[in-house]
């Protein structure tokens, strides 16, 4: 397989895989930076990710046009992707997706998303939540639906894995596909013990030295082959 | 398709996907109006949700009278549909259910459903709980069955998308069926996040102007087609 | 069919539907009074619920005796049914669960599982608690194996429906397999209803009217058909 | 069969049963010792165990050396199990797993995980929970990725059956493969259990001689076949 054909087959591999282990919903997407062109990124039209084959996607400019001759609709909020490969030069995918286990720390006043299980270590630190509120003000419909938007949460994001956004749900950025499916299962996982964490009290969050250990930094590892094998599996493949 | 093997359809497919999503149990039910007749609506006989097909199909007068000729037993709270499409003329479509995610918030003294993730801008405020015993006493089965019961609860429901039933679950109106299906998959999100939002403490709701943007009023838009496509996919269309 | 070939079909469909739905695990059981015979009972040997055919089921004196040639293993705690059989001569059908959603009521010293939701009302109000340490003592394996045990756990069942048992699980009796299916059903749902509810603050219980409406009392209405034919097909049948 | 066939059959099978149980996610591990060879032990390579096969199995020495000649990746944490066969004489299977309910307890600085119901007597009190920090400082990966790490761990699972680790999982050891696979299973809801029965305030444990009753010490019974029946269907084989 070319690079590009690699690619595009992976993407396809990351929207069944994360529509299967429950990150993703009908509306959430994922996309790759082309890996021959970094202007430009691959995303799909907008259907549901569970739904998704390679002959859906398409291909846009960082500022969110569309390069492929298609008159399927966009996903609305392309924007998000579009800002974070122009704002990071080191980002190679991207997920944007409302995995119900986030929603509850991005709306609370009082408790960040931080990573006490070793394999969020990814999240690396209090994770920052965007309120598309604080830039854009109280009347907005909660969508990313423009660079101006885009960029402001790619801000957020800064030079870390992810944003969680207020009321919708989070970005995840990494390097390569399965660094970004690796990113957003360990996300969830580690949100769903964090809840339960609270519940019985006061816990130890990793320390400083164990979520900045040489290996995760500054994006990552690819997800080891044995979980991509298995999560490929998983999706049907 | 006519207009009303359109509709039948539709509702078939409610049925179907609203079990297979977990919001209806054996209990629930789903009705449309007729479209050709603004004086009838349809719903199926006492048939588990998930089990029925176009032949279960039956029409009604408002008031709850079997028109067509058919000796299968009737739904005993088809009140409920009944009152709402004579108290409601945008209304075309109508879910009552028992999804466990909102139960505790149909009995809580203290808290009330309210919308939180963008998805759900659509339950337009704090939810309205119908308490049976308000009107008809501490004596009743607590189900729905006649039209003055039926009247009751849909003055509770007043202009709004849903209320809920004390002890016993939900309806839950728009203006076609993926709507109706829509607004019963966030209500059922929005609260499995508020449980766990609170949880932490005190949480962001939506801003009025988040929730009342134009395109989730009044009765919200219909399903975007993503969704809809893969819903009826998933439950095996 | 006879009466006594339906009854063995119908536990055996108790057997499988419990399981399916996740109220039996690998140690569950379900008995039915023989229906010919009033002082027997029938039950399965010690096989796992979600396995069990026909050929699978015993024949049993109320105090436990085995009138069935078959050198399988017994269930240890077919004491239970034996004694229940004994003290409640309604009683037709019964169930020994550990259903995850009821233990931490089990164990709870301040709070009893009680009826808040209607299709619950089977519960009765709040549901004793028997603790096989407060006739037995604390050097037990916790298992019901004779029937001064059973006896006992009779006792605290008394004219009701359901007990639950210390740390252990619960026992769930009816006029019929049916109503015994569906009561399991309703406890479980009941259960993870109160805990979130009990997250939320004080909660709105079923009021003693709309308990003992006649149509739950004594022992229960058998499940409707609706529930029955989708619990069925959803088992596989 | 022959010992060593059956033992690699049941190794095979408790990782497949574990995966389909949700005990072991992609990183999971399971291990006998050898049954001829008390001094080697017999893993697979590092493959997510819902796909492993007996081809898969490769033999080690105690101390983590490979003696099967392959090519294949080793789990980096092989030396768990090397350093508990090598203190604990009676045991002949381990489990290193993530299970998502025990988290929580791994991290909490106010409440450890306890035998509340019956079948979790095997967690014999309350489970002790390993920090890798507390020997190995704040700077690891909190991976255990050598002898001098694994002998830790072993010390605190003691002459128990099991040790939580900080921020990443278990280790679950017994005298044969069903027992293991049981203990797993059963620490898994006691966790469940335990954090909901926290919501409900004071809670009733298992008492000292509901834990130590003979049937579960020192390493606990193997799985009645009921059980184990159940698993392996469920399991696909």
């Amino acid at each position: 397989m070319t690079t590009i054909d690699a690619a595009r087959r992976d993407l396809v591999l990351a929207n069944r895989i994360l529509a299967n282990e429950g990150i993703l919903d009908a509306f959430g997407h994922v996309s790759i930076r082309h890996p021959d062109h970094a202007d430009r990124f691959i995303m799909a039209w907008a259907r549901a990710p569970e739904l998704i084959e390679e002959a859906d996607l398409l291909e846009f400019e960082l500022d969110g046009t569309k390069l492929t001759r298609s008159d399927r609709v966009q996903y609305l909020e392309r924007f998000i992707h579009g800002a974070l490969y122009e704002s990071r030069p080191d980002v190679m995918a991207a997920c944007h997706n409302h995995t119900l286990s986030i929603l509850p720390f991005s709306v609370s006043k009082s408790v960040r998303l931080r990573p006490l299980i070793h394999t969020a270590a990814v999240l690396g630190g209090e994770v920052p939540v965007w309120d598309i509120a604080d830039e854009f003000g109280s009347e907005t419909n909660m969508l990313v639906i423009n660079m101006q938007q885009g960029r402001s949460l790619a801000r957020s994001v800064g030079p870390g894995r992810l944003a969680l956004m207020r009321g919708h749900g989070s970005v995840v950025v990494g390097n390569d596909v399965p660094s970004v499916v690796s990113a957003c299962i360990n996300m969830d996982k580690n949100a769903k013990v964090q809840i339960q964490a609270l519940q019985l009290g006061d816990f130890i969050p990793l320390a400083p030295g164990e979520i900045n250990r040489p290996w995760v930094a500054p994006s990552g590892p690819p997800l080891p082959d044995r979980a991509w094998e298995l999560l490929v599996r998983r999706a049907g493949f």
